[in-house]
């Protein structure tokens, strides 16, 4: 028995936010007051930092489930299965369905309905719910698959993660510059291959952390102050992800049986390059092991932070040889791995 | 080996809205336009078909997520177990925290992180999400909650539902005379008691139902088109919810191998006292039975529709001998049904 990804997808949007169409953006600092650089230099050092260099944003006609639909599209033809056989529809975001120049989030009805409903599937067996377990929220969504799946309620999902960050962003700050739309979905099934999910892990922290990334005003403090949007405490969110995902990463190979010499790729969630980074280096010192090159594809240079959907988008990529030279043959262990607003960490250990 | 509820609590808000509060309100039809009668007579039909005479409104200062901590304390104290011992927190919600006098969804960090922080927990390895599956989210919850369990990713979790549906009701709408706010919350766990629950039922229709239930404008059009309130089509979701609320019922009551005349008490959404009546009168003439007097306990009256917050609430309510003079006595089969945006159902029969 395996329990197994067998279809991808992924809809990136076309439209391309460069780091030069920032250059004319009023940043200011979190208490109001105006940064003493001029924007070529913020550009440049956020370039440095998190590595992105443009990002995408969805078409103002798209919402966040548009997005989702169109991925879970490609991942059912991918899969090449009957999509009314799909026992569940998981769909994981954080701002639901945000209309372009609007501030409402709209959840009701939940955005796995209404992309089964673009799917046009039937059967009514077929649960269609919304998680929100911030960034790591798809990859969550494998793990409840997984746990369907186990326990014979289950035997084909499909999960998706859809956001438009675009619509959230607070212009007067430069973390605005991190994020992007996008979505990623994947079949997830149980078969009877040798491959599939070896381990998982997943954790809350909360005592502390609950509100490292939160909903919060703009840094112009002339807006209206009950207009709030995506923040973070980005300092705080470095030094606990080194420290926490490395160690969920490992706690997780660790359960899994996997050698650290089979790991062959780390889908990470695509939050900032250098953390990422430092992340897997940690991971390796942990083992006392050297991270190997091209153990990290990247996809953030290019497409910024979509949140929910940069690891299954990742993976589709690569699976698609679209990614560099990144390649995962039958066989190789992957790591999957994310964090996020909760704060929430998991990974996944997984057979290719 | 069993699944049981161990533990439940509710809140219920102070603040009574009682219907002749909505006398001096303005109510218009879908089209703008006036409505041919007065309000007084408006308020007593609604009343004639829906049951409800007052509803309870959360205070300004409290949003969802505070009514889902506080019914959480309530369920843990009332399972008298160690918070540290709890393996998943799951929020069920529709429409995050809503400040007062605000339009915009909060829930950046999801709901459940943020009760988990009120509560104090520190393991991290307790997992806290939310799912969005409409007013039958808490009972999905419950059956997640299941899954966890069986396939040993679980031993203990603690399943909220909370909603304050007044801070996105249209006031120009007669149906916002329906809604009303409060949270429930029960611990699920793994124990060797001969009790627990026997079968569930899960559905979600959105070939043609999607959007019975749908976040749209105000009946008054000269208010800002970019603000949405929570909008139905009542007598879509009538005739709809009649067929299939009462056949998933009879599915989950096969299932479970449990005999019609062995249940004793049916918990229901508290969406509208003549639909539930004809759901419940459908089910035993499904059975070729007749519903007994007292099977159907209900809170509606004074609490209105609460989403999430009805079935939980009810339950509590009886255990706690609240409820009229409902009681669940031990050996007791009990069946809990829900229906909500989606449109989603479920049901779960349980042994007490």
């Amino acid at each position: 028995m395996a329990i197994q990804i067998t279809g991808t997808g992924s809809y990136i949007p076309k439209s391309i936010e460069k780091n030069k169409d920032f250059h004319n953006h009023e940043f200011l600092n979190a208490d109001g007051t105006h940064i003493d650089h001029p924007n070529e230099v913020i550009v440049e050092k956020f370039k440095a930092i998190t590595g992105i260099a443009e990002r995408r944003y969805a078409d103002e006609q798209l919402v966040a489930s548009d997005l989702g639909f169109l991925a879970a599209q490609k991942a059912l033809d991918n899969a090449n299965i009957d999509p009314e056989s799909i026992d569940y529809i998981i769909c994981a975001h954080n701002f639901g369905d945000v209309k372009y120049n609007t501030v409402q989030s709209d959840i009701l009805p939940c955005l796995a309905s209404r992309i089964k409903h673009r799917l046009r599937i039937k059967n009514p067996k077929c649960v269609a719910y919304d998680i929100l377990f911030g960034c790591p929220g798809w990859l969550e969504g494998v793990i409840q698959a997984q746990a369907f799946i186990r326990a014979g309620m289950a035997k084909r999902c499909l999960v998706i993660g859809a956001e438009t960050l675009s619509r959230v962003v607070d212009k007067h700050d430069r973390d605005s510059m991190i994020y992007s739309d996008g979505a990623g979905a994947s079949i997830v099934e149980f078969t009877d291959s040798d491959s599939g999910i070896l381990a998982h892990e997943s954790a809350s922290f909360t005592y502390d952390e609950a509100y490292y990334l939160y909903f919060g005003n703009s840094n112009n403090k002339e807006l209206c102050p009950d207009t709030r949007y995506i923040k973070m405490h980005g300092r705080k969110i470095y030094e606990f992800a080194l420290t926490n995902v490395a160690q969920a990463m490992k706690d997780c190979l660790d359960k899994s049986g996997a050698d650290i010499t089979e790991v062959k790729k780390i889908l990470i969630h695509q939050a900032n390059e250098k953390m990422d980074d430092a992340i897997v280096k940690r991971f390796y010192r942990l083992h006392k092991a050297k991270a190997p090159e091209d153990i990290m594809p990247m996809s953030i240079h290019k497409l910024g932070n979509s949140s929910v959907a940069t690891v299954p988008t990742l993976f589709d990529l690569i699976r698609n040889n679209k990614l560099d030279q990144h390649q995962i043959n039958k066989g190789d262990v992957i790591i999957f791995a994310s964090v996020g607003a909760g704060m929430h960490i998991n990974a996944i250990v997984y057979r290719y």
